[in-house]
């Protein structure tokens, strides 16, 4: 096992790692910016390394300074959190041949699923479903009519060699094909120099459904009950939950064996999180996949627990997993809600500020406060806005709902405007309380009937 | 249910009891002295009301004003919490008188219990082991070397109409006994007007061992894994956990139907704890029963994911117990540390004082942190020493201990001296370490090793 461990993050992620180390019995090394040199990291590390200025590409970003100050100290181990460094491969492999262990998987899984045009390829090929849609480049209208009709309309249609958004209609009917088929090639050949085109079916209803893994060095493969993130704002999630509302055990158990297969084809190691579509069918579409922790690891912690990071390090060291997957036992339901520093009322502008107070509702069964923040503390611009996870979990979906309200109502954060009010709203949603909440929903029904009320 | 509950109490146990409330969608009414206008309690309560000032004999155990409270209010019940009215045969009775629900077991069973000789007495004669001694009045030598050879010595020769540890001597053997039986007996006759003498058995090696019970309105009946609090000083538990180490499953099971054998005895209802002592052949002794739910009711539901006080109020409404037997099971093992605001490098005298900073380690899993601190909260003198319980569940004892150590090592309380450093010193000791701890050990080892290096 190791006896020292860089991590390269801030924020509560940094904090949230730094305390399972130090349960761990191993030595911490925090790393920070010059704008964070009173982060709560900082000060809870055994060793902290200044690792450059303000901007994340010279500090958090600086991959050169970084494993430096990992062998400057001595460290055996980066656990690189979640964002910044860790989905980069690059930095992976620097590791590896600077002797440092990355905890996360291999540098060649990390580069294929980063690339997740190709990472939805390599599991189309080996039979995953992906969001359906036409193979190969179409130029005719005939092999498209021929490919929507097999697809059923409505379809997107879509420049193969588009991006941005840009290039892409909702096509409702053959006739209305017909009509913008040719105009739409065009409009391809003028904006990215290829008439080739592509369809792709149009889901409805859809949620955001997804799968945590483990895979140690020994061939042993678990997942983790799914989790819920569709209540999401420019496919930011807010809130997420586990299990997912209202699926069947027969289908939990399906998702869970494809979520085996991804691992298989990609021979995944350590943790990692597979991301399904679900339409209104319940049927699961793979969207892509996240080789790190994810924020939202909170929840699957909280109903199994296993603590992911404790075991993410022991299997980095080569240890196998410390438990099978007839071990992983759901027991009631999660919910965390991501706390911001943002203007919901001010088109969700980031907020900054020194904090002046803060009070964690720490107490009582079933709750989890992950937080940086303290008195004094700074929001600065630099970083992401999430400065705060509430977590409650509860023996059923309702109580954890329940205790997530009473924790965002009793939560205090004066200096820094947050997102607090929002997430009251969120919680109190009928169709979040019903559980049927789609990736649509915070956009289309609980943002403008809150805006309504509360601006 | 309920639409509106008083709780009648102060600082953690009543933000505790409030929160639960919360969860359940009932109003809450707090009551608080002169001395706590800006406790938490009233700050997180829909409604406050000032029951009188800060001494307790005129606030916090003030029935009538708490009662008038209540009425004036339109609460429907009252949870008296522990401490001040919750053992309160009178009040119980006086909550029935004016129409309110008290949220316990009935008076008679508070009344009985609380008579801790009279318990023990109503035990021995349902066959429940209590510490062995001898039947009776002894008035002659002869009649004490019979009983002592039975218990086998050591032995405790105690008057049977004293008090206050007076006219207690240990005795080593039946020469001894002989020698001082008569002196032991003109003693009596002098400090308590009856030369009546008794024998207790000595027993060694000797840990405090809890198993909490709950039953409700329709007989069901279960308990909850055994807790072990042996860590005592002057008999105030410093450190709880559950299970307790060392026990088998036999014993266990034994444990659970000794606790039910005394919840028939008595047709218990609500919730309670009986207490016993554990010799180191692992015999068990009842002590008493605290008919109120208790301090470190906490490592209990941490590792049954239980919420005691949500199931006391239900049950108080009439609702049956909404788990059984089978659904308590144990996951994993908990340990609270109580945190006083008391200085123990100068015999424990109560610390008061203005809270100039807090900081709650409440992030990752397995970590609750029940308190009414907040920065500008005033510790003064009138109230239990007790500021805030820090409780680490982990998949292992080890796992909870290392835990609890990164809490307590964590943990920030600024403006008032409390026992942090105390607690420190148990959660390394070799002898808690290892699960081996009497309720001696804390006065007889940990402390004075602890006074030596650290003083």
């Amino acid at each position: 096992m190791f006896t020292k461990v860089l991590v390269a993050n801030r924020g509560e992620i940094a904090v949230r790692i730094i305390r399972s180390l130090q349960e761990l019995g191993i030595q911490t090394v925090a790393i920070y910016s010059t704008a964070d040199r009173d982060g709560l990291h900082v000060q809870l590390a055994d060793e902290a390394v200044c690792v450059g200025p303000a901007q994340p590409q010279e500090s958090y970003l600086n991959m050169q300074n970084i494993i430096a100050a990992a062998v400057g100290v001595g460290a055996q181990a980066i656990h690189p959190g979640y964002g910044f460094l860790a989905e980069n491969a690059e930095f992976a492999n620097l590791c590896t041949q600077c002797g440092l262990t990355f905890i996360g998987p291999r540098a060649t899984t990390i580069d294929l699923m980063g690339n997740k045009e190709h990472a939805r390829q390599e599991m189309r090929q080996n039979g995953i479903p992906v969001v359906p849609g036409s193979k190969g480049r179409i130029t005719t209208l005939g092999v498209a009519q021929q490919a929507a009709s097999e697809l059923g309309y409505p379809i997107m249609l879509k420049a193969i060699a588009g991006g941005g958004g840009k290039g892409i209609r909702r096509v409702e009917s053959e006739q209305e094909l017909e009509r913008v088929f040719t105009r739409a090639q065009k409009e391809a050949l003028l904006s990215f120099g290829d008439q080739g085109m592509y369809l792709e079916k149009i889901l409805t209803g859809v949620r955001h459904i997804e799968v945590q893994v483990f895979a140690d060095h020994q061939g042993n493969q678990v997942y983790f009950p799914e989790r819920d993130c569709s209540v999401q704002r420019n496919k930011q999630k807010l809130v997420e939950e586990s299990p997912a509302p209202g699926l069947t055990s027969a289908e939990r158990k399906y998702l869970g064996r494809l979520a085996l297969r991804v691992m298989d084809v990609i021979a995944y190691t350590n943790t990692g999180t597979i991301e399904f579509l679900m339409d209104q069918d319940h049927h699961f579409y793979f969207i892509e996949m996240n080789t790190r922790l994810q924020v939202e690891h909170t929840v699957t912690e909280m109903i199994t627990g296993i603590d992911l990071v404790k075991e993410q390090v022991r299997v980095a060291a080569g240890l196998p997993l410390s438990f099978t997957q007839d071990d992983i036992q759901a027991h009631g339901h999660a919910i965390e809600c991501r706390i911001n520093a943002e203007d919901p009322t001010h088109d969700f502008r980031p907020a900054t500020g020194q904090v002046t107070m803060v009070h964690l509702p720490a107490g009582n069964l079933g709750v989890r406060i992950d937080t940086a923040l303290y008195p004094g503390d700074v929001v600065t611009p630099f970083y992401d806005s999430l400065i705060a996870k509430v977590i409650a979990q509860g023996s059923d979906r309702e109580e954890a709902r329940a205790k997530a309200q009473r924790l965002v109502n009793e939560l205090v954060v004066r200096g820094v405007t947050t997102n607090q009010a929002l997430q009251q709203a969120i919680l109190a949603d009928p169709l979040f309380v019903g559980g049927q909440a789609t990736i649509t929903t915070l956009e289309k029904e609980i943002l403008p009937a809150w805006k309504g009320t509360d601006m």
